[in-house]
Parts: structure tokens; sequence; C-alpha cells
């Protein structure tokens, strides 16, 4: 082999436009775009567990390079569970259809944090660079790979509440309560994130996602206090590798100059906030991400595909944007339409 | 009896802030203030069910009637249900303590939007017109009644989804796809919210909450064109009568401008929105209701108190305050919390 033929592309799309560089065309993914809108993926939910998918390299592989032909979206994420090194650290997870995730045994006392391990990604999560190494492999150079984990406020409230929660009674409680403990909690989970991005990062992940899946549940003035420090800290440790990093807090709209200040190459955006809007706030000296409802796949293929433009166009003047729904791509929908998406982001005219 | 004797004080602070007037001190009342959280209204609870202690109007007014004395707020809010004009349309309504309010037969087809009525309140809802009489009765002038309803999308998510939503996938497929079934829908449900609430006007009522639970799912783009102008439609009929209407949508910091172009004299705001960045956007030709986070009542009272004051703070220079939570108080929060939060209020110099 020749270097040439070996060679990947120097730049892609997607990372040019994390960085905030102008691109020839809008880059696209889509939150959960491996997932049970899929019937290959559903097919192999029948035949594997979730924790299967997420634990086997070969199945995570298969599942991560699925939507990159079926789509042909510009990035392929990991496809990988957010409380996987919330297992690593000691806090046994079960999934259940039902209820989705359940910590049976929730982290609330100082004798539970203290037990709590931060565990070397390599020995205990194998499994997940392992995946990286394949999908990598799997992708030749086509998309770049986004690794990505929870960020440490939505996985301390997981640990608290023992699974979802509506009001965050427990963690909010440990906050106000016993701001130690929480120190000590956010602490441990903060070295883990880290860790576990770094070896993500380490083999092979191009750019990585830091999902902060509840923190919107936060006033801003808390956000700003007791959530963003830790995420910018592992943000700055971050970005020392070159990679960039999207930092998307889920009905954050009203801490988006803080999501932004945690020093994040892209803040991603859900569809709560117009993205124009966000954008005034937020500056130039950020990309973007988003931030179509996800339920506006339910459309006619010509509403849809204006709406897509309107997001689009609100963005147009300025580089920086990585076009993806506010969320999830939800299973009821139709991959049919997840192609006219992405088809219509590839049409547009910058 | 002389006149002077019958008479009630011309203005309350309450209603003052309400119209944007300058008050003595700040008005407080808090959502969901006759609640859980209180030890009389569980003794009540074990006595009789939640819709007994709505549809009974001597227990409904028992329950209203118990904060305004407990906490010193400055109104009390009708005890009732967002459900209950559901139910007076034709919905059977059941109330679960595991999964909430349940909608055994959901509202989805034309065949279905076709048989709801839009009842006569005084028929239907009788009861909670008495209670309002009542209510009022029982206050005797010290403190004005608030009354309430769910707002058209809200009630319309209930009746399409069958209950709770998490993301509101029934509710947006019809929007999407079956806009004119949806615009029956919502005709039906709004003419039976300002028939409800001109009742509660009517029968007693001096301000009233347009309470819009859910609406903060939709995008902006949604909520303006298709929310947003059946709640506009309620508040033009409603302010005809010369009460104040308050304007709730909770997690709306994206549309809080939508909000207050409904024409709402105040705008109710949760917690996730800074006060002082929400009444930049707002201007100033409208008052504001909110917002600390409901679960700063578990901090240190100290602290509790300062978190009062910053909110007080934060809108000092403008008149057209009423202090609340930015969501309901939370049944594990304790009386001497509220009672705390209540006091600091009225501490606070204006």
């Amino acid at each position: 082999m020749t270097k040439r033929t070996e060679a990947r592309p120097a730049t892609h799309d997607f990372l040019e436009a994390c960085r905030g560089k102008k691109v020839r065309r809008t880059p696209v993914w889509i939150m959960r775009q491996a997932g049970r809108y899929q019937p290959e993926y559903r097919a192999l939910r029948k035949k594997h567990t979730f924790m299967e998918l997420c634990k086997r390299p070969e199945l995570a592989t298969q599942v991560t390079l699925l939507p990159v032909e079926q789509l042909g979206v510009d990035a392929a994420i990991l496809f990988s569970d957010i409380l996987i090194p919330v297992e690593a650290m000691g806090v046994p997870v079960e999934f259940t259809e039902a209820k989705g995730p359940v910590l049976a045994k929730p982290v609330r006392t100082a004798r539970d944090v203290a037990r709590l391990a931060v565990p070397d990604p390599q020995e205990t999560m194998p499994f997940v660079m392992e995946a990286v190494r394949m999908i990598r492999q799997g992708l030749g150079g086509k998309v770049p790979l986004i690794g990505f984990s929870g960020a440490p406020w939505t996985l301390a409230s997981y640990m608290v509440e023992g699974g979802g929660s509506k009001s965050y009674v427990g963690i909010k409680q440990m906050m106000f309560q016993e701001p130690a403990l929480y120190r000590a909690l956010m602490q441990k989970i903060t070295a883990t994130v880290e860790k576990y991005l770094l070896a993500q990062v380490e083999a092979g992940a191009e750019a990585v996602q830091l999902f902060d899946s509840w923190a919107g549940a936060l006033s801003p003035r808390d956000y700003r206090t007791l959530a963003a420090p830790w995420s910018a800290r592992i943000i700055k440790r971050l970005k020392k590798t070159g990679v960039p990093v999207i930092h998307f807090v889920y009905d954050g709209g009203g801490v988006l100059e803080q999501v932004r200040d945690t020093g994040a190459d892209v803040v991603g955006l859900d569809w709560r906030v117009d993205i124009d809007v966000a954008r005034k706030r937020l500056g130039k000296k950020v990309a973007v991400q988003g931030n179509l409802d996800p339920c506006s796949l339910f459309l006619p293929e010509r509403e849809l595909r204006a709406r897509v433009r309107e997001v689009l166009t609100a963005n147009a003047k300025l580089p920086g944007h990585v076009f993806n729904l506010g969320h999830g791509i939800l299973p009821q929908c139709s991959v049919a339409a997840a192609q006219v998406l992405v088809d219509e982001v590839h049409k547009f005219k910058l």
C-alpha cells in the first residue's frame, strides 16, 4: 500500500465545524443514531440484552457503524451507556424495560461515597476501549468517531436518586445539606469521567461529547457553582489532547453562557431555545450543535425539510454549526425520516 | 352593619403587584401551598380521596384556607385539579398514587374529538364554583383568591397521551400529522377553559392562573403558532372581567416573550432562568411571578433566607413582582421552611 491510499482525509467537516472553521457543507449526526428506531437494531436487541450490546465490542461496533451507512451521517458515536462508569465505580446498575436503569444501592452516606472507586478504565471498562479501536477500524477514516460520557452532575444524580428522577430531591438535598459529602462524591465522579474519556481518546475517539442529561434541573446559580466547575475540570484536561469537546446540557436554555464558559468547543442545544437566539447569547467563539425537536421527524417530508432548512438558515451567517436533533431520536421515528433529515442538511447551500 | 365594616380593603398587595403597581411589600404565595407537605393535609387525605377534596366544597375550602393561616401568604389559590374540566368534557380520569392521573380512554381520533363536550361549568362542575364562594366567605377579604385552570396545550396533551408523558409523541404526532384534528381538539378545550375560568371569576375568584405544565416541551416556533394563540384567546376574554391573569408555562424559559405576548398580566417563571435576565427580556410592561427552586426549601435556614433575598434583590428596581417558588412545593418540604420563606419575603425592604 502506498502512503496515499492509507491516508485518511486530513480534515472532516464535522471536526472542522466543531472547531468553528468554515466547512463545505454543514455536518450532521443524530443523537442515539444507533437505536430502537432501526429495524436492524431491534432485531439485534431480540438476540442480546442492551448491556451485551454495550459490553461486547464486536456488537457495539456493529451497532455504531449501522447508522453511518444507513443515514450517511458525518460522525459515528460510540454505542455505550451513560452508566457504564458508574458501574465501574462500584454501584450495581440494572437495566429494566419498564423503569429504565435502576441502581438498587444508591449512594447516600459518607460511607457510600468512601466505598466508591476511581477505577482504571483499562481494567474495569476495557470493552469500551476495544470497541473504540474496532469502530475506528471499521470506519476506515470515512467519518470521525465521537466518544462520550455522562457529565458529573448527571452521574451523581443517578447514583444518589437510584435511577431517573422527577424533582432531584435526593441529590439536591445532598448538595444543600451536606456540601462536603456532595463535593467528595463529585470529586470521585469527575476523576473517573476524566480518566474514562482520556482512555477513549487514547483508544481513538476523535471528539468527545460530555452529556449532562439532568443538569437542566438546576437553577443558573446552582449550575454555575455546583455542576459546571466539575465539567469544566474534565473539559480542560481533555482539550490538552487536541480533540474537540461537545458539552450538551439537556434543557439547559437558562445556562447556555455557563455551558460555554466550561471551555467546551461546542455547546449542544436542545430544541427549547431558538438557535439564532442561542448564538447571539453565546457569541462567535464557540460552535453549536443542534437543535431540531426530535418529534419534527413525525412531520410530512416537505415540512420536515422546511424545518431543517429553518435551523440551517438561522445559522447560515456563522460557521461552527453541527446539525443534530435537540435530543435523542425517538423509537417511534422512521429510518426514512432520519434519512430525509440528513439529506436536507447535506443539500443546503452554505 | 355599616358600609364601612362590610367593605374589604380596596387593594391588596398581591393584586396590585399583578398589575405592575408599586406595593408596600412584595406579595408571596406558594404553588401547591395546600398539599402533602402539610401534616393537616396528609391527615385529611387519610380520610378522603384526592377527588373528594376537590369535589366537596367544604373540604376544598378547608384545604384552601389552611396555608393562608399557617404560612401567612398573600393569596389563596383554589384547591382543585387540573383535570377537572377534562373530566367534564367527557374523558374519564382516574387518579392513581403510583402513576398519577390515568385517562384510560385517550382522545386520538376524529370521532373521539367529536364526542367531546364543551360543558356548562355550572352544570358539570358546580362544586368548583361553590368552593370559590365558600372560600371567599372563609377568607373574609383578608387575602384575594386565585382561580386556576390548566392551559389548552397541557390539557390536550393529557387527553391525547392518556396521562403524563416524557416525549409527548402522541400529541406532537397529532399536531404535525393531523393539524385539522388538533385544531378541533384545541378549539373545544379552549372554549371549555374559557367558560370554566369565567365561571370561577363570576363566583368570586379575584385573579386567575392559567397553568401550562407541559408547553415547555414545545420548540419556540411550535409554542408560538400551536399553543400560545389558544391561551391568548382565553386571556383576552378573561381580561374583560378586570381580574389579573397569571400565565405560567413551566420550563418555558425559551418562550418567555411569547408567554408575555399572550396578553397575561403576570408571567410565571420557573427557577431555570435568572429572574433579572427574564425581566430584561420581558420589559417593564408585565409583572412576573417566581422563581425560587422548590428544592431551596431544603437549605439551612440562613441560606434559604439568603436565596429568597437574592430573588428579591434581582427584582428590587422593578415593581410588579409576586414571589413564588418556580414550581409546586414538594411533599418532602417542611412547613417550617415554607414559613421561613414567607417571613423573609415579608421582611424585605423594597
